[in-house]
This record gives structure tokens, sequence and C-alpha cells, in this order.
């Protein structure tokens, strides 16, 4: 099943339920009027939806449209938790590598984590608004999961039950803010604006035998400016969902709507690229002896899509433009 | 104005308003039925809460009720961002020299700060359930404020008029976790579990002459076990919460509902005391060579409360014991 929320105005937007191709859609308002009520109430309203995705799909639905990914907010507009971790133990390894940063104490068996902003997701086609070029502007391509109420210790093994939806995200970074953050403890806070999501959340069974062990099996497709940046595929995950969502859950419950992302998706093999500017500037570092690339400028685009093993779009593609954030003066910007 | 917020069996509860010596309060829902949603549309509806908060103090709220603090959730049981400074340099100051710990990068002059979790605050009386002893059981005093809307780039002017409510916090901390996290760089998540909240929010003006220049200048009073623990004043703090929000938006907008805490109180006269057990052994360890005090264990209870110049409660009292969280198996905690 797929799941988006629609702008209509209001801070939480509507749930709809889109096609498995993602051209028509349906509002589900009839059964739950927003994701994050979705969520709470998963066990109860779960077979309703699922009963309007077969009829979208069968072409049966009353009252379905064509589905406008441009109208889409991210299917969780704002969030009570977001956790990010670092997943991809390929992508801390080159950054150790490239830039003799020292290594991450227990680095390989304990999963790295932040908390982030989750107040303010953005949309698959909304401009990523920010303040400044020098402040080293990147994306990051990741995997996420969403989960309903998880008591706390919760194990790894029960883990599993928890995830409802899978999402696709560009986790924005803000480069020259990372190492600064990092250095006194506290993690990230102005290196993490604002997150943006793929149009929509999916069910684990929507990917057939690539959801497995806790890991999206699939290549996420990057573009920058138009052209091939990397494809790296997700099942070379190092830490599974499962064994995040434990991690998070260790010393507190987590909250019906918690997102849990996956971190850059990295692969040991370079030839497929990478997912985020910084980790490229790390191959270079360690090829070339400098980084070459530069980060994103006000008016550089971003594309990020994962297609299934028949070449269909999962989670509909993150198509966006960087530009400058309006000034602050006069306060006229509200969301 | 004081407000709070009613257990009700959902997950935000019901708003109410609490007349100023805390005995009486009336429900909200004729104006709006949230705290979230009073948040989101202050402008409109702070006219008709600060009418009733007046009726109510007059005795002529009709259908008003005596105020339990038993029954009260946080004012706002979770928000959708909670970010937490380090305002008190003396804190900062007393750990790097009791443990040898390398000075934070411009800790005077830029605030430290980490994104915590907001999915599930817990209320002034609510038992805190945790996983083991062993993890450095430790609560925090803090004030803390909550925001409207803030653009990105607002600066430290512009954030006071977007702070309408103050608030009184115990961010529980686990000490095990602290060094380990930090080292990571990555931030706190299994060191704060979530954190508590004293029965009501106040609006600025409700502290006459002791909310000045972005600072709560009152002391916070902390028991532990019913023995006196410290009573650190909040004028002390050196990054005003005006500054603490205009570092939170520097890359990114704060959704209303944002909820920023000070970091423990702190004040440079040790005579005072503390308000964290682990800022305690700081001084223990500068005096004695080592720390003496343990820290919290099963079935002991922090008392935190802020009384103004009459001796009139603020806030309201926090009053909470630490207990055993109920383990996983069979997953029946949810909230």
């Amino acid at each position: 099943m797929k799941l988006g929320t629609l702008k209509n105005g209001t801070r939480d937007g509507t749930l709809i339920v889109v096609s498995r191709d993602l051209r028509r859609a349906v509002h589900a308002r009839s059964i739950v009027p927003t994701m994050q009520e979705a969520i709470e109430n998963w066990a109860q309203v779960e077979p309703a939806l699922r009963a309007l995705y077969a009829a979208l799909n069968a072409g049966r639905a009353l009252e379905a449209f064509d589905f406008d990914p441009v109208a889409a907010a991210a299917p969780l507009p704002r969030a009570y938790q977001w956790c990010d971790g670092s997943a991809f133990l390929n992508h801390g390894r080159l950054m150790e590598k490239a830039f003799g940063i020292s290594p991450v104490p227990d680095f390989e068996t304990v999963p790295l984590m932040y908390q982030g902003a989750s107040d303010d997701f953005l949309g698959p086609r909304d401009d990523v608004p920010l303040p400044s070029e020098a402040h080293g502007i990147d994306f990051e391509g990741e995997f996420a999961i969403m989960v309903d109420d998880v008591p706390m210790g919760c194990t790894a093994e029960q883990a599993a039950g928890h995830i409802k939806l899978l999402l696709q995200v560009n986790d924005v970074s803000l480069r020259a803010f990372t190492p600064i953050e990092m250095k006194k403890g506290f993690g990230f806070l102005q290196a993490k604006p604002s997150s943006s999501f793929a149009p929509v959340a999916v069910t684990p069974d929507e990917l057939g035998g690539a959801w497995k062990e806790g890991r999206v099996h699939l290549p996420l497709r990057v573009c920058w400016n138009g052209t091939w940046f990397g494809h790296p595929n997700g099942g070379e995950m190092n830490f599974s969902f499962h064994q995040l969502i434990a991690h998070a859950a260790a010393t507190r419950r987590l909250g019906a709507g918690t997102v849990i992302g996956s971190g850059t998706v990295s692969n040991a093999d370079s030839s497929v690229g990478s997912a985020c500017i910084a980790e490229r500037r790390a191959l270079e570092m360690i090829t070339h002896g400098k980084p070459v690339s530069s980060f994103m400028r006000f008016g550089d685009t971003v594309h990020m899509e994962v297609l299934d093993a028949d070449g269909h779009s999962v989670f509909g593609a993150i198509d966006q433009k960087v530009v400058s954030a309006t000034p602050c003066a006069g306060e006229t910007q509200t969301p």
C-alpha cells in the first residue's frame, strides 16, 4: 500500500491513498484524516486503507483523481520524533580515511544515531530554502521507517512488527557546521536543516523480496543537476532498521509516528557512486589528495528515486531545488 | 496567565486555564482544545484565554474545579521539537575542571544545544520509568520557553516576541551514556530519556520583573528524597533565551510549539547547591578528590519548584519518583 499527504493549507495536510503506479490517488478522509492519526490507530485503519488501495489499483475507487507530486507534502509533514542513524559503515570509514578523523568508538557494534528536527519536513518537490552557500550545502539520500508505539526496551526481534511504513529521505546537511558540532559532542543542530521526503510512504509488503532482514535491497538513484551521481544499494546497511529501533528505544518508548533514518546510503564498491557530496569529496581526497567537487549552489537541483526490479518507482521521486532563504526582516516567512 | 493540560486518555490531553494560586482550574475547550492548537493560533486565542483567566482568578469562572497536579500531563504532552541548551556556563566549567574534559570550542560565544526527544513528555507527578540504576540516573532542573512560529534567521532581538510561554523542566539524564555519546559527536540519545514538566506553563508577564532580558530571575529549588539539594538562580544564565532561539533558528524555521530549554541551572556561588547530581559530584571531585554522591536509585524522589518573591509557586511543583521500567516482554507498555 502507498500513502501520501496532500497539502491543504493546514500543518498536517490530508491523507491520501496512492495507486501502485503513482498515477492516481483518492482521499482517505472517510477512514482517517491525517498520516499521524493513521499511524496512531494503525490496527484499526489499516484494513480499510488497504481495501481502498485495492479498489484504486483496480480502477474502482470513487472520486479518484490524478496524483500530482507537486501538491504532495512529506507523507508525514511533521513528526514528534526523527532519529537518524549512520548505518552504512562504508560512509563513516571513507570519511575517517579521507579526513583523518579518529574512529568513532564502538563504530561496528553500536549504531551511531542522532536526534533530528522533525517539526518541519519538506515535500518531494518543495524548494529547500537555506541561508548561505558558504555553509556547504549537501544532500543525503536515505531510507527510513515509521513505527507505531514502541515500548522501552524493545528488542531488535520485537522491532520488526512495529515497522508500518518505509520512506525515502533527502537529509539536507550543511557540512560547514558538521565537524564543529561533532567536536562539541552535543550533536547536529545547525548542520541539519529540514529534511525532505519522497511523495509516498509504502508498507513493507509493497517491496516484496526487496524488503528483507530490516533493509531495503534496492539501489537509491541520485542525480545532481540532471547528471548521475550514484546508485548505492540499501541492502548493504550494516545495522538493520530493527537494530536501529532497538537502539533508539533502549531507554525510552517511541511514540507512534517516530521516523528513523538509515543515514546516507553507501556501498563498498565505489563505482556505484555516492548518495551525498561529502562522500564523493572523501573519495576524491583518497584518490587525488584533495576534494574536487564543490557543494551545492543556489539553483542546483537534486533528484532521488528508487526503482524496483521491474523499473517502477517505489516511493516516487524527490526533485528539489536549493534556493536562498527569504531574509527574516519583516518576518513574513511562516509555514 | 497559567495554562495546563489535563490527562483525558488521549495523547494530547485537554487544555485548562489554572488560577494564579494554582488552586482552581477551568476547561478551555470552548476556546481551543489543546496546548498545541493554542500555540499554533496564539494571536487568535490569547485574548479569550486571558479573559477566562481573569474570571477564574476573580472566582467568576463557570464550571471551575479544583486543580489537581496529579491529573496534569506536561503542559504540552508531546512537542514537534525540543532543543535544550547548556546556557549556564558555570555548569560546563565545573564539569571540565572536575573531570579533566577538554573545553568545548567557542564555549563562551556560541550556545551549546542538542536536539532532544519530544514525543513523550512526562507530567509533573508521573513516575519516571527507567531500565537500570546502573545507567547513572540523574535529574536536571531547568527553565524552558515555548515559541510560536519562528522564521529562519530570526535574530535574538526578534526572538523576544516569539516567546509565548515559560516552563519548568526536569531533564532526566543517564550519566553512564553521556560521555560515550558526547565522544561520538552525534549528541545525546540513550542519555536523554523522556523529560518531565511542571504542572503549568505561564506567560512571561506572570513573572513581573523576574522575567528580564530573556531570563527567569528566580531560584529553582530542588530537593532529592525530601532533602535540600540546591536553589540556583535562573538570572545567571550566560546566554538568554533570545540567543538560544536565534541559535536554533539559524538554518531552519521553528514550528509553533517548539520548546527550548536552558540546560541545568547553575550558579558560580556553590553555596546555593546544584540542580543536578552530576554537578554536585563535580564539586565533590574538586573539593575531595573524588565524587561522594551516588546517582538516583529506584524509589528515589525529586522535587523541583520555583517560588516568586512573595513565596508563591510559579509553575507548580515537579514531584516525581524514579521506578524500574516494565520489561518489554508482552509489550503491554503503551502510552
